[in-house]
């Protein structure tokens, strides 16, 4: 991927200096030879001034593959650049589901005049999937699928594939509806090639075809493709009437964004939607300093705890040195486990019924964990701390202390890890905001409760 | 997704009382309605010993799309139960890739079984595909796709996709070859169904197709397959001769799998192909427990720096209560940029030749981050540490050591956050292991370096 990279960056520097030199014809023979997703890169990295004459170079279906490909500032500029004419143009060659997408991103003068040059079939299209919620398989979903009737044979369907496949988002994975646009069956274009051409649809389809409501949130929608193997899912509404398709190009786009949205949550961070390089450095700021702050805050808990025990502090100062190992230990020890469920919440392979089960798992891997480090703490503080470093605070009743707490802290901290992320869940949160940060806070404050306790009974102080 | 999981869990009740009540033919009829990822989940459920009746009453491809479906330990029963002919028939119907990870998946005897088994065709294919290193697209890809000539006309092309499509993974895609097998361009099903029949292939293809080598990365691979929407993708060897195709499908899978395996590294454990609730505990805590050794042995350094600095604790001991909160945020602070830069990297979004644009743009966000949270904790220290908690040895001097320290921990901790996967990801390392915990541990320290070095400065101690 690094290479090719490196060779559309070589190939936009060659463009560049084409465009300095006004080679428009040369342009233009590279470029038809190009791919969407790498012009609009190269295009984005273009001064701006010359976007809307390099765009005109494109045939028309380029042009629209490009667009779509493009940031939403640069497409602004081009449809403020266009005549009418160039708009409906682009438009008109827009799958319905990339015109919504464009939709949502323009300002409203710019809808107004999308909308304007959309023809109306189009625009009834766009305006029933807008009204769908965000994130709902209806706002995913594309309305320009195949239809079939059950009767058809299979050389009628592709006889209708050839004449209305044109404008549809796939035509390899069919849809058959009866009278009353009632999903009965699906077929694939595979299906019907190998069947025999008087084969009947009914006869050939799957009738046991799973769809999806419109309302449905979209992860599910995408984890259930992944799992399945399904090129696309129908959508259907309350009265499982046919309403749309989701395609799996869409959906592994909404895979990839849900997964870096679950990787800034776990890393205390508000999800964007932006690349890392385009987003801007106040922008990076907002996204990260309220977690921050509020993390910071709650800390006021650890240390009205550490103020609290200043008195025992002080009659065996070793203990101090070791607060940060075992808080350490105890953040890293739910990280883990909070991770793993989160994980697993996402892939569906586990849910908030299985909580016992999970819980009961922790506890085993928490204790077996716990006395590992335990024990090789126990001897790595009287060889290394009180032998080597000559640290005679260290006494083995001092080793002993940390080390019970070591057990206790890492039990706690892989229960806690554990059920957060299925609380979350199930009162409906995205369990990841329950990660690895807002653990650490939790357990510092339940580590050091534990060290003092353990300290008070063991050293009597 | 979880309505229907609670589905398919009643349903696997009924079909267990089916198998007690001997009701075979009713079992079935039931079966035969169902798809094969579903049945392989009840079937895990049920008794270990119904498993080879059971799946004897599947339909031939019906038990085929099943057994690949299962787990291993699943598949090697029914493959120690299957008698030859069985197993052929099972075999027969593998697709090659699916038959790859069987046999890279059993034990040497099951896999001599196989490979007799598998028809000559077969067997050449997968040891082909055997031969790729782990994680390469040689290794995930398939041998059975569609090949066109230049010369044939559309009509011809799909005839020789109606004949020769049942074996292939895909017939969506097709690739044009010349007569040394050298990839020389790509026409979708679609294009040539829309096009006219005597069309010939090599006027409608696509004739710039970007392929992969047999020993790219699997998830650079997936990657470029998802940014540029692709259904499939050619590999070739060395000499650009078609060798396979890699299939949306299959990269889902990987791209699962990827991602499951950062969220494993970002959190400390050893990457594991299991689902969480079959993985054991003993397993489990294999994974678990390396990670939190080094970071407890690693914590050995803070330990060494509290206890050098103990005389000083000692004089002014208010310094004790922040320590927690100090190295938390600097550890969050890290832990948002770190997460933020190896989620970049996969995405290809970021690379090793951005690392001065990367590092830049963290400063700045780190000097806008610490500055916000310094002047809260300011306020907060002398607000409510020292006037509502009445802690008195927060004086503004010690709430200044802590703000400045906090400001200059905040920066060190974007930046080391930002550095080390990029380093990681320059000497060939999966960046995800320079998450989270690791980041933590280096941050503690230089955290209470700086804590010590300011106090000293600030307060004379």
């Amino acid at each position: 991927m690094a290479d090719r990279d490196r060779i559309i960056v070589t190939l936009g520097e060659t463009l560049a200096a084409l465009v300095e030199a006004k080679k428009y014809t040369t342009l233009r023979d590279i470029l038809v030879t190009m791919n969407a997703t790498d012009i609009a890169v190269i295009f984005e990295d273009l001064p701006e001034t010359k976007l809307p004459l390099l765009f005109r170079l494109l045939p028309k279906e380029l042009a629209a593959e490009t667009f779509v490909e493009m940031e939403p500032e640069a497409q602004e500029l081009l449809i403020q650049g266009f005549s009418d004419n160039e708009l409906k143009e682009v438009v008109d060659e827009l799958y319905v589901d990339d015109a919504v997408d464009l939709v949502e991103e323009m300002p409203a003068n710019v809808v107004k005049r999308i909308l304007k040059q959309a023809d109306p079939e189009m625009r009834k299209m766009i305006n029933e999937i807008l009204k769908y919620p965000e994130d709902s398989a209806g706002s995913i979903m594309t309305t320009e699928y195949v239809s079939l009737r059950p009767i058809m044979t299979a050389e009628e369907a592709i006889k209708r594939i050839r004449r209305t496949g044109v404008d549809k988002e796939t035509i390899y994975t069919c849809y058959v509806t009866d009278n009353n646009r009632k999903l009965v069956g699906m077929v694939t274009l595979r299906t019907l090639l190998l069947a025999e051409e008087d084969d009947r649809v009914e006869d050939i389809m799957e009738d046991n075809v799973i769809s999806v409501s419109t309302l449905e949130d979209q992860e599910s929608v995408v984890q259930m493709m992944a799992k399945y193997d399904w090129a696309a899912i129908p959508v259907v509404d309350q009265e499982t009437r046919l309403v749309g398709i989701v395609t799996i190009d869409d959906a592994i786009d909404v895979l990839q964004e849900e997964t870096t949205e679950d990787f800034e949550l776990l890393a205390g961070m508000t999800p964007s939607d932006k690349p890392y390089l385009r987003t801007g450095v106040f922008e990076t700021w907002k996204s990260r300093v309220p977690w921050l702050l509020i993390l910071m805050l709650s800390a006021t808990l650890t240390s009205m705890v550490l103020t609290g025990f200043e008195s025992s502090l002080a009659a065996c100062s070793a203990l101090i040195a070791f607060i940060p190992m075992l808080t350490g230990t105890g953040g890293n020890s739910g990280t883990q486990s909070s991770v793993a469920v989160i994980r697993a919440l996402s892939l569906g392979e586990v849910e908030f019924t299985d909580t016992v089960r999970v819980i009961w798992k922790e506890i085993r891997v928490g204790v077996l964990c716990g006395v590992t480090l335990a024990a090789c703490n126990f001897v790595k503080l009287l060889v290394v701390d009180r032998m080597l470093l000559g640290n005679e605070g260290v006494t083995p009743l001092v080793a002993g202390v940390i080390c019970l707490t070591m057990v206790l802290t890492v039990l706690c901290a892989k229960t806690v890890g554990c059920v957060l992320p299925l609380l979350a869940e199930k009162i409906h949160l995205d369990p990841a905001v329950m990660a690895s940060p807002f653990i650490s806070t939790v357990v510092d404050v339940t580590t050091l409760l534990l060290y003092f306790q353990v300290a008070k009974l063991m050293l009597g102080i």
